[in-house]
């Protein structure tokens, strides 16, 4: 009996605190994917933030949330006309701030619409390549959504609201670059390249981040613009595996800097829309929007721009079979709302897998995919 | 069989040149309904105005667009305080008019949408309760639409827009009350009553748009404020059927004051909603709204408000076997859309109605109406 | 004894009571100059309206509060630019409404520095050409100061509050047309001319204006875009001086139709700036900016722009020497207050005239004006 | 000649390169204050910022320049009744920042009043306690004037204006701190303390402006929250006196640290409004405002708030009999203007200057100050 206690608790122990991993890809590669990411295969997630005030994209092989960089680095005519025409001269990106106003928001509305979508997890865009934190972030003052615009903090209300609801798992997508941030472009004109960019914002915003808001998935974006070492990735993904609130639950990506999509980190999502159509051997994602043309709302979009049911089962099914998690987009207004047509499509695939859950949630891929019974 | 071309030919000449209407009901009352409306069966309400900014209602007891009334007049709580959590102390509802932008109104894109949901007229609200005209009206001097906000005429965009697309009429809705016009207040306390209201404002508006935007519909509203004198219903109805631009082919409702619902004017729509569920002997129209707790777009509209196709389409065969038309409405943005969930039901519909068009359209109603055959 | 005295009893009670004018100048014409005015001598003028937001002129051969006009009128390229420079595109003049806020407007602390200034009535812009109405006119919805902007009403605060003061007399500057005022313009194009604009503008707003806010001094301007026939000007000069609640006290200057001026009404201030120096035979008063390059306040006004003391105290001795009234103009800020350099000039002359205010207020002018010892 | 020549240029040179100063007070303390410093006698202080739009105080015992502090950090109760009474709930101080417009700022034009008023240098708050910079920082991104508001350089616009003027020498205000800066509040709350906020933006944004606007008086504030230590002040001055493009000529003040005023660093500030009324036997200089209430702009300043021209001469002549400069203040409006009242203020000071510059400029002390001859 003593022995037996005495087994379990070095066990226990050993499982607990044997596996230390080290800041190099060889070790942090060994750890395994979280069983819930494996078993939830569907999650919601949701690009939000200043671009979902201007809201707009032109010729449909733009995304609304890459305004910024389609006005002011691409200058791209339309862009720059649909400023001119419906803005004071010298209106600028910071000035849409203010009208971030998130006036609707009902955390608690949301959390409802995806546990009954039947979402396992949802990705929230904490920080997209605007650099602008849905969070209050000591390193983004006067550029977050408490300091400008709504004066809520909207991570921490959708954090709580998901909590509440159960079942539906919190996860953050952050972006590691910033198109406009003046340190991290000064980081890539100086010889020797410097590193304040990461050391003043992205490293120590993610520290914050899973310190305050415990987030269980961390999808990591915008690396292309540095190797891992810049981002201070492995470093980071230690102490996160290692030290941190989420150690044991946490589930995250490979973008991790150029070189590493589909090679190192956590699941794979390789690029957007990642959808191999074989079994990969390797746990991965695939992001797919609800607007076929873009991540952010796009105000102009019309009805058959969204996704119909069956192009959703489809590839949920084409997904899972593979071994894949959908991880399905929406994008709110800056309002703060979820609009009726894609509530609609989340009840609509709620309700399908009420009755198919049990062929989607916890399935292990057959070692065929391709049969025609399946798609 | 001379004799008998000539008399038809004299009749024919009669009917279009000797029928001159007076200015009462017994002789108004005579004109027919003309044949387009009759035969149309189904058209497109929409309610469009300075409502639209806050564009919310609560409780679903109320509609969007009576806003103003329900914070200003009722006092409300809930609207109360969503004006004081929302807006700077003393916000008016004059305040709203620079936010009522339309910078996404195509009106070609509507007219389209119109088309193809095969509706055969529109009816937009040129003026609600609040008293702001889609067009530059000389009576509403800096409460119109060209004045402030959108700094476009509306009405006259839309018109100009439905009459490219064709097969599609252009009707307006005309409130003939304003809740806080201080002229129609003074004229309703003043003993004995005055009528500078109409005299200086609901009269002229009229005439100025007929003349203008030559409707073929008015659907007036807000009329039980005042008898058919007060608003001088039958002089205008007079000068409509005999002199103005429209006189052949204008139809008309039957609200031009307290006690003609149901009795004068033209077709019936009696109230909102209105359904018999037999036949009337009397051509009618049945308004009735997409988003089933308003008129005006609601932002906080769910899936679920939007009315099922499984209803339009029974709605729609009740009211054409009873000899009434369909006014089916949605309303608009403040920036000028008719979002993807409204713009869905509108295609769903009008594909419907290409399959079956022949069973809807320039029928008459069968003696029986209520064989289960039909709902 | 007994005889005399019943004759003085018979004369004062004839005067109050049988002087019934006529709607005619001939009679009109008769009434005598109110014995406040004419030793009163000196009044302060108070432009202040709409065009007190954009608050600017160019050229110094302009006025700020003619901003509309010389906008949208003349096109005047300086205007056109700042609006384009500073505006986001379409914006009109009624966007302005909301920026005429007002909010740091204290009546008493005005009343205050008129009484200081030794003024013996103030005059304000109750309405200006662009037809804004600093009381909330039944006649001007949404366009007056109540509904829009400030939502305080302005005139009735600032009449009240130099009530509570004492011995500051309130009068109203009315500009009869209106720039753009449709009914005007409408009334102007037609053959034969109609006369709706005074007829449910301008006369009934004056009407209401006397009943509500009892001023002493009708300030009439705008004249000139009609005879006095068009404006009613007569018919309400009847009811001011034999029925309205001023009907003893009230003074009117003559600018009450083109023709009018230094011929008909009251008082004569012909042109602006008015200093005939020499007597004139019949009661006038001299409006003089203390900005010499505008009414309206202007925020690039340098303090060069500012009258000095000298040129003020001279033109108060020449125009009281020749039996004039100095009505020294003052244009306060969108927000409500009297800047420090207006303010400065006003308490100056103030403390002059409590030193020589005997040789200022209820004076007489020689019958030589132009002696060495007086200017 | 050619001994001569050769000691000449070997004085020269010695002079140039030979004194290098160490990063310690014993060291740094030995530069003597520049001649065109000593010699200027006269310059004006330019308060303005975020500050300037909300422009107001209470109770005269505030500066309007520190509206956020009283309201968020004191949460004075008329500064928090302001706020609500005036603006929408939750409206936050980086809300401000759109309406920090400039759009009447006329560089050229404040140059020539600096000119005019006789300063031969100025002092611009390139960063006050709020944090934002006039420059567009690498170390401020979204909270400068070139991102938010203005979308100008204000700094660099006005610095080159200056320079174009000629005779008026540039100078920066910079605050070490920042009341809400989150970095500098975590590093004060830490155990050991850190230096995040000193390393990540007070001290690169003093290089950035120092390289790219080349003032010539750097005046050090907020220093007091912390040491000399924490905020890196004998490195920067080292590298300031040594090698920055301004090392021979700029001139700084004496705050850099908690007990440094009146002991370290370069001129004399001491206190605000340092008048010690004794000789001092150190370079010093009198900061003056020409509100007596604020240094920023109040809204609500009355015209016997500003200083009369009797007690800036007098100040004048006490300050620099003692050996100080004055350091005239004014506080710009938040659409850019030097208002009239201190305008005339400073042409009135200069025209003075024009006649006693003689006694004011170039001098030197006398060993009496307090005679009655002087003041």
């Amino acid at each position: 009996m003593i022995a037996l206690f005495t087994l379990f608790v070095l066990l226990a122990f050993s499982s607990a605190t044997s596996v230390r991993y080290e800041a190099d890809w060889k070790s942090l590669d060994t750890r395994p994917t979280p069983d819930w990411f494996d078993n939830g295969k569907f999650g919601i997630f949701i690009h939000w933030g200043i671009f979902s005030v201007p809201s707009i994209d032109f010729d449909h092989n733009n995304h609304s949330e890459w305004f910024w960089s389609f006005w002011k680095i691409n200058q791209s005519p339309k862009y720059v006309d649909f400023m001119n025409k419906n803005y004071k001269p010298g209106f600028s990106y910071a000035d849409f701030g203010p009208q971030f106003t998130c006036e609707l928001f009902e955390p608690d509305q949301w959390a409802d619409i995806f546990k009954h979508a039947g979402a396992k997890y949802i990705v929230l865009t904490a920080k997209h390549h605007e650099g602008f934190t849905l969070w209050p972030s000591n390193y983004s003052w006067n550029w977050n959504a408490v300091d400008v615009g709504a004066h809520r903090d909207l991570a921490g209300e959708l954090k709580a609201a998901v909590d509440r609801v159960g079942g539906v798992r919190f996860g953050m997508y952050f972006s590691q670059f910033e198109w406009f941030n003046p340190l991290h472009i000064e980081d890539l004109k100086r010889k020797p390249p410097t590193r304040n960019y990461p050391n003043m914002v992205s490293y120590p915003q993610m520290i914050e981040f899973v310190n305050n808001y415990k987030p269980e998935l961390i999808w990591s974006d915008g690396d292309w613009a540095g190797d891992a070492d810049y981002w201070r990735s492995t470093e980071f993904l230690q102490w996160l595996f290692n030290e941190s609130p989420v150690k044991d639950s946490i589930a995250v990506n490979d973008r991790w800097g150029s070189g590493t999509w589909g090679r190192h980190g956590g699941y794979w999502n390789v690029m957007d829309h990642y959808d191999p159509g074989h079994l990969v051997g390797h746990k991965w994602e695939n992001c797919f929007n609800l607007d076929r043309y873009s991540w952010g709302y796009r105000r102009t979009m019309t009805s058959s721009d969204v996704r119909t049911m069956l192009e959703l089962i489809n590839e949920l099914a084409r997904t899972i079979a593979c071994g894949g998690n959908l991880l399905l987009n929406i994008g709110p207004t800056a309002d703060g709302r979820i609009v009726a047509a894609f509530e609609l499509r989340l009840r609509q695939l709620g309700r399908w897998l009420q009755t198919n859950g049990e062929g989607v949630y916890g399935t292990k891929p057959w070692i065929y995919q391709n049969d025609s019974n399946i798609w």
